[in-house]
């Protein structure tokens, strides 16, 4: 069986260590694992499998004889050695939102379009993690039932925010139990029992850039150019994965019935829906796996052809990491690598 | 000025608590103030102003020579002392749900429908904190404009459970940061750094009593029995506040300017929103007073005429307590009492 050398830009941070562990985990095929990050982490070790691997300094040259590279970097690391890790033959599997929207980047959720991978030229990007959770908990029903119209509110942990959001959590919980006062860095307020309503920049129209995420990178990996969504995204005290309250609108009526079955079938989610038993989706209980657990399936008593659920999953691992393995795993498997 | 002779039904739990503050700070007019409570709290010692109050036994006799009895029990107690109160004369403005949506008693947020206190019958209701909250926020477009349909996703503190909730917050953050096992008694699983999607018991729909009576009890008090109300209640790491992420279609179009100019002049509200500036509600900013805090007002870009927003209060004192004050001073006011 071929190996493939492969490269993490941006070792060190909460996605690129959630790389490495979910690597080792899958035992994804490695000839030679490269990892790189900033000139301070340069030189630092790392543990993948029984190896002690050493951070190199991400620079133009650095990408040289990689199959592939996972971009575990900030948009502006991602646009500046995009074109080196083009140019060097390796295709770039990029988790920054840098190119998510740009025509000539498929942008995947393996479990919905797959077969995307194949229109690659050097870069494929990997969605956002609401968008990835929520897509990977509804498309089952977008294939059976086609959404109009969907309206979202998020329930985001503090490690999408990278480590500094971990310990900021930590820090301010301490702090606060000591009566210490507390340090606001990686968020702009406490994040301790209380929630931000606020995950990025505003546009113009007031929403966050986050928010815009879901209709715009949905209607792509979906390829419904029309479909219309509505999204809230709010930080809370939890420390891994995101929580989704979801409403859709459906052309054509889908029971709950028909729906639970769909989910409970459809690749990558987990149908965790019995009331009666207080079965449903909690963030403790996704963390450090990667189905999506999808929940509290109900019909919208507000609309017609409407349904609700609650969906939670790992934004690290399948709302990053593993989601960005998934899509190198697929350009082995449909022979395009 | 006429003083009136008050009973607190319930006075050691959260909203007793937070009643026996609010009546202070306001400084409502009182000439008597008893507080009753279970045999097993009876004879306790509370300080109200420089007062010390023992606590009483709540029992058929308690209630003779009072004006007014505050109920902050739950619905056994009610539906136990309801008729012992009403036939002793005194008006009981409960803060259960065992009345509220009772033909013959007023639903009352005195921000919205004050008058409705005329039309009692010996018992007047006060909402559900959820409810309470949502009705102050939005009450203001919905005169203006009519709400048809209302999608809403909550954000609710521990607090509301009671002061059991308050406590498993903090003795579940404290056994974690000491790696200890957690007990779950308040809540069905662990809250510390978790969400859980259930407040209340299921229907046959699937929705939960909590989830129900923003419709329920927001048709009645907004005299808006076609309204339809879609709701998602969920309980995340927070002590105190409630927040609420809604959206709204109107029957008639409403700009958000003109929707941010009447919540910034609608009673009871405070318009925070400048996200330029980051100013957003936060449940910390709106704990322990009584405004509902109202922003990130934006068109929802899924709909026509329709809007999206954020708010938080406190769901102790505007969504319980204070607004059973409010009641009280509304009857004085309406010369009903």
């Amino acid at each position: 069986m071929r190996k493939y050398a492969v490269g993490i830009l941006g070792a060190t941070g909460a996605v690129g260590q959630t790389m490495l562990k979910v690597l080792a985990e899958r035992h994804f095929p490695i000839s030679e694992l490269r990892l790189l990050a900033s000139s301070r982490s340069a030189g630092k070790k790392v543990m993948f499998e029984d190896q002690e691997l050493t951070i190199m300094e991400a620079k133009e040259d650095a990408f040289n004889g990689l199959d592939i590279v996972l971009g575990a970097a900030d948009n502006a690391i991602a646009k500046q050695f995009k074109d080196a890790i083009v140019n060097s033959g390796a295709i770039f599997i990029d988790n920054s939102s840098a190119f998510r929207l740009d025509e000539d980047v498929p942008l995947v959720v393996p479990e919905v379009n797959k077969d995307d991978v194949c229109l690659h030229h050097g870069v494929i990007a990997n969605p956002n993690c609401v968008t990835i959770i929520a897509l990977t908990a509804i498309q089952a029903l977008h294939k059976e039932a086609t959404i109009k119209r969907m309206i979202a509110s998020t329930y985001q942990a503090v490690s999408g925010a990278g480590v500094g959001g971990i310990r900021e959590l930590e820090e301010q919980t301490k702090a606060l139990s000591n009566n210490e006062e507390i340090v606001c860095k990686t968020f702009p307020y406490q994040i301790a029992y209380n929630v931000i309503p606020q995950i990025g920049g505003f546009n113009e129209e007031g929403y966050t850039s986050e928010e815009m995420k879901l209709q715009n990178e949905g209607r792509k990996i979906l390829h419904a150019p029309d479909m219309l969504v509505n999204c809230t995204c709010v930080r809370i005290p939890v420390y891994t994965s995101h929580s989704e309250s979801i409403t859709m609108e459906f052309e054509k009526p889908i029971t709950v019935e028909r729906a639970q079955e769909l989910i409970a079938h459809a690749e990558g989610c987990k149908l965790v829906d019995n009331p009666e038993a207080k079965a449903y989706p909690m963030p403790l209980d996704t963390s450090d796996q990667d189905l999506v657990y999808v929940g509290r399936i109900r019909k919208d008593i507000s609309s017609d052809n409407g349904l609700t659920l609650f969906c939670c999953g790992d934004q690290l691992r399948k709302g990053a990491a593993t989601n960005a393995i998934q899509i190198a795993e697929a350009l082995i498997e449909k022979k395009v690598l």
